[in-house]
């Protein structure tokens, strides 16, 4: 089975931003793909596919790693 | 003897860009400290410390390969 949820990410400028982000969230259990579009200096959509679905602070503090924040969800 | 040149660069928007260009800069002969004011999305100062003058067609390609520009000096 696998799951692909949507997350916002706000501050990412540039592709190093986005691999940074990426690097940390497929260090998360069960994630297997990463994809982010980035809106530069602004909320980028990130798609997270995994194999169950992921607790939201672990996805939060994957983020924080990378130096960016994780939208709250509205 | 060391001489400082400043170069400007376009095109770096964030930490890690400095960071990539930083790098290249380094890698050059005789460079011994590489200093850059971040204009993000604009034209940022480069102060380059080395032993003795660059070749500034070295310097642009520095530049280039970490994938941003050196502005042409007025």
């Amino acid at each position: 089975m696998s799951l692909t949820t949507t997350y916002t990410v706000s501050g990412m400028t540039c592709g190093h931003c986005v691999g940074a982000v990426t690097e940390e969230l497929q260090n998360l259990d069960g994630v297997s793909e990463v994809t982010i579009d980035l809106v530069a200096g602004g909320d980028s959509p990130v798609r997270v596919t995994s194999e169950s679905e992921l607790d939201r602070e672990a996805v939060r503090a994957a983020v924080d790693e990378a130096g960016y924040q994780l939208v709250p969800a509205r």
